[in-house]
């Protein structure tokens, strides 16, 4: 690869950086265009009724002739969530291993998109050829099988991405990591290591995979007398491999419950990256035929979800699987930042059926912590440091990390979304801005909600409505009819009827002194009667609901 | 204490035993009735636009001529904080130690209760009489200063109840916690325990809040040139005497910042509770007559709220502090459950600032563990044991270190909030229940926000609103204006015109059908538009917004 106009490789994130989520990073030589991953975020605690976020693709779009194709390092949401949506926009191939491209063709049989993307498996060690980069899948080892990290080759250098990963030296399923890959790239030079910041805080190493395994083992040895029910997630693989070789250790049959639990077994068991013993598993309406002794669910619902399996499980609305007196429940799972609370609600309503709940040393992370984030440093030796995935705080922890093991401070680069960085041999510098942003997906509307509905929804969501409505004679602008008041979620109307009256009366005043000053202009009127009703009731109740004048002609 | 007539002792907790939060127990005997504590607890998070949630105290009302008065343990908001309220409803003694007292006081002021609550400090060690019971303080620790445990004579027996506590051997105001007397008490026979349940689910001993103090003073001697900032608990009036401490030691002013810490501060200074070196304390405007290395803020917010100091500080619209580059920001507290979120929110904001962000062994928890709730069951050898504080797991947990020590599980009682636990010489059952529940303060507004209210604020923040008006003649039916519809919170109009287009055809042929067959019930007339645009923008949109039609007549 030589690099005839001394051009520089341009990296451009155009998500992933204020947040673990929506990870989305486009690698620029010259006239070719690379993506790394397209995943989506959940929503914030503000945007309230939104279902997804999606990372906004205008550079992407106004570049469409020159991006090759999508990169995709594994099947966590945060990865692919986005590609659907983004598909529909632009129409490049995606490349990638092959249990992480029978994932994404899950979701893109949902969108009906199967047809129209062009799609190419991709095994650890093989590269690939698009435009002026070769991509070099590498194996390493993640909370989700088949996860890669990447060499992206450019006539301008190496960028090594290592993708979400951890160090896994005793793995379930496959091989550790590679490291001597890595070494080996390393030797041969890289100027740039995109490396996980999720761990970046955290000391030390992140245990084995298999270390949970052990946990399942003793646990279902000390409870031969309870049936077993595992929630984890439904994309860890591995884990789930795990609570069938207990359960088979065990003499128990498996059920598998909850659609995305069920939809990414069926694809792994299909594709030979899970191996369920013949006539271990059973369908969830042959439960009524063994002890339950004998028996184990693995199901979604660890995070707390409300409609997940677990929690109608543990409600009783669950159809076919009640929560009962003596069952063992193990949360096989950590609760992701903000489902504290959901997951502790399951907790209580299982621990008040009489069940007992386990949550201790039955689950690890699927990311590096900071001596495994050293090791890939020291393998790759790369002359600059860009922490990716993270949020700040990780993204700078990660940063200290990278200073402590010989980077250069002025080498180290923490990137905003949309920020261009400009590498060289010698040089690498931020040099300009993309559009970037974030497109939030609600039901069927992409990008219909932004932020004049997120406010008005955060508006009734806190205090609620107050519509008054009248009607005025068109020439003479008497009042026909109203007003009248009809409140949303403001307060209990019949035990404030005393306040609604009043209210009533303070729109007729502002009204009247409308009509007495000969103000005909609606826009007045509204205002006036808004201003008189929203002191009146901020004086009353100290609350401000949102007021909604609306005035109708005959 | 004889008991002629062989009666019982009624245990009746209002609150405090679905959650960690608005503890309040009224214990009877015969015709007297003492009440210890009474907290609020904050909304949860579907509860929107909720401020305060208080225990439902009719029981009391309905029993008000045996009700002598509040036994308060300790200074905490899920222990006080429902009184001001309460006390209008119901106006009987206070009685409680010395801080405990001034910090009720000062919510007493704030609601103009004052002068009409009578309140009696007491001192560890020493008894009340009221009614048939007698009641003794006994000095625990916790993170807050003053907190007590409770002995309750009657003579049905006697109950320990712990408060919230731990076993601090080397506190930094006053006392250990008084294991003798515990054990004393216990000697002579203890019917029932009460004891505190928040860290049951975790093994070992909490650590020293001197612990703390030694974090404090590496972390001012490692960042001797940079500015301090210390966030914590207002009320954590021990933490707040060791960052002073820290800071005369490295000779540095403090500034005390944000409402409740300065107020807490000021009336912990007054009473003796906090002990300050002249000439430490400075004012915020003296602030800037002092280098960055000489100064030590503490100030509210480390529950990342949105609108205490430090948040304010991190996002630059603080009047008087605006973190820079260089700041080192301690973070002594961990997010409460819940909390998580806002505090990682707050963490990125200071961190993308520029300041080190501290947070790693600058708090202990103020709850007793696993051993050291073995150890006051130890010294009181209860007969019965009652876990209180805490959601369902946390007195589930507490129930097994009970069991683990010798309590036969019989003699273990997991109420529930409402159950009438009687207690007598040989027996314990719950013979009934009292109406409990929790009610919602909403700005001026106590309980005029009920169930009703809370699922339109749900809905509205979900999907929003769309207001359908029309004007019929009233004999005719005829429509003379509209429809109309206007929606807030449901859609960016401008981008959706033609689905607001159809809408409003969909609800014109809905009109017409109903004309068409003569139907004049308005009812039936809203309902039959409502269906249909519901149906409609289900279809649409997959969402299902708030429809509300309103009909004018002339």
């Amino acid at each position: 690869m030589k690099n005839i106009n001394n051009s520089k490789l341009k990296i451009i994130p155009l998500g992933g950086l204020e947040q673990i989520g929506m990870n989305i990073t486009a690698f620029q030589f010259e006239d070719s265009i690379i993506v790394v991953d397209c995943g989506l975020s959940f929503p914030e605690d503000d945007m309230l009724g939104i279902d997804l976020v999606i990372p906004d693709v205008t550079f992407l779009k106004d570049n469409i002739d020159k991006v090759k194709g999508f990169i995709i390092t594994h099947g966590h949401e945060d990865h692919i969530g986005a590609l659907p949506y983004v598909l529909k926009e632009i129409n490049i191939p995606i490349y990638t291993t092959k249990l992480t491209m029978g994932i994404i063709e899950n979701k893109l049989k949902e969108h009906n998109l199967v047809k129209s993307t062009r799609r190419k498996v991709i095994k650890h060690g093989q590269s690939i050829n698009l435009g002026a980069f070769r991509i070099e899948f590498i194996k390493t080892n993640h909370s989700i099988a088949d996860a890669s990290a990447l060499a992206i080759y450019s006539p301008a250098g190496t960028v090594v991405h290592t993708g979400d990963f951890k160090v896994d030296y005793t793995p379930v399923f496959g091989d550790t990591i590679d490291l001597q890959r890595f070494g080996e790239i390393g030797k041969k030079g890289v100027l740039a290591l995109m490396c996980d910041s999720t761990n970046a805080e955290r000391p030390g190493f992140t245990m084995s995979e298999k270390s949970v395994g052990k946990t399942f083992d003793n646990i279902f040895a000390e409870n031969k007398n309870s049936r077993i029910i595992v929630a984890t997630f439904a994309s860890n693989v591995d884990r789930v491999q795990q609570i069938i070789n207990s359960a088979y250790k065990f003499g128990r049959k498996v059920v598998v419950e909850g659609r995305s639990m069920v939809s990414i077994i069926g694809i792994a068991s299909e594709l030979g990256y899970i191996n369920i013993p013949d006539k271990t598993l059973i369908d969830i309406e042959q439960l009524k035929n063994y002890p339950d002794e004998q028996t184990v669910l693995i199901t979604t619902g660890s995070q707390g979800e409300s409609m997940a399996a677990l929690s109608r499980m543990a409600a009783h609305i669950h159809k076919k699987v009640t929560i009962k007196p003596g069952d063992t429940v193990i949360f096989s799972s950590n609760p992701i930042p903000g489902n504290e609370k959901a997951v502790s609600k399951v907790i209580n309503e299982l621990s008040r059926t009489g069940a007992n709940v386990i949550f201790q040393d039955t689950h690890v992370s699927g990311h590096a912590c900071q001596e495994e984030i050293k090791l890939i440093y020291s393998l790759v030796r790369p002359k600059y440091a860009i922490p990716v995935h993270g949020e700040f705080r990780h993204l700078k922890a990660h940063a200290e990390v990278a200073k402590s093991i010989g980077i250069p401070k002025e080498n180290i680069f923490i990137m905003q979304s949309g920020d261009v960085l400009e590498l060289g041999e010698e040089t690498a510098e931020v040099t300009g801005k993309v559009p970037t942003g974030t497109i939030l997906v609600d039901g069927l509307g992409v990008g219909d909600v932004g932020n004049i509905v997120l406010r008005d929804r955060q508006h009734l969501a806190e205090d609620g409505i107050l519509i008054v409505v009248l009607t005025l004679e068109k020439y003479s602008n008497q009042v026909l009819a109203g007003p009248d008041i009809v409140s949303r979620g403001f307060v209990y109307v019949r035990e404030s009827e005393g306040l609604m009256d009043e209210a009533r009366q303070v729109v007729s005043d502002a009204l009247d002194s409308c009509l007495n000053k000969n103000i005909s202009d609606w826009g007045k009127i509204k205002n006036t009667v808004k201003d008189s009703l929203s002191d009146y009731l901020w004086k009353k109740t100290k609350r401000n609901p949102m007021i909604l004048p609306i005035i109708m002609e005959v």
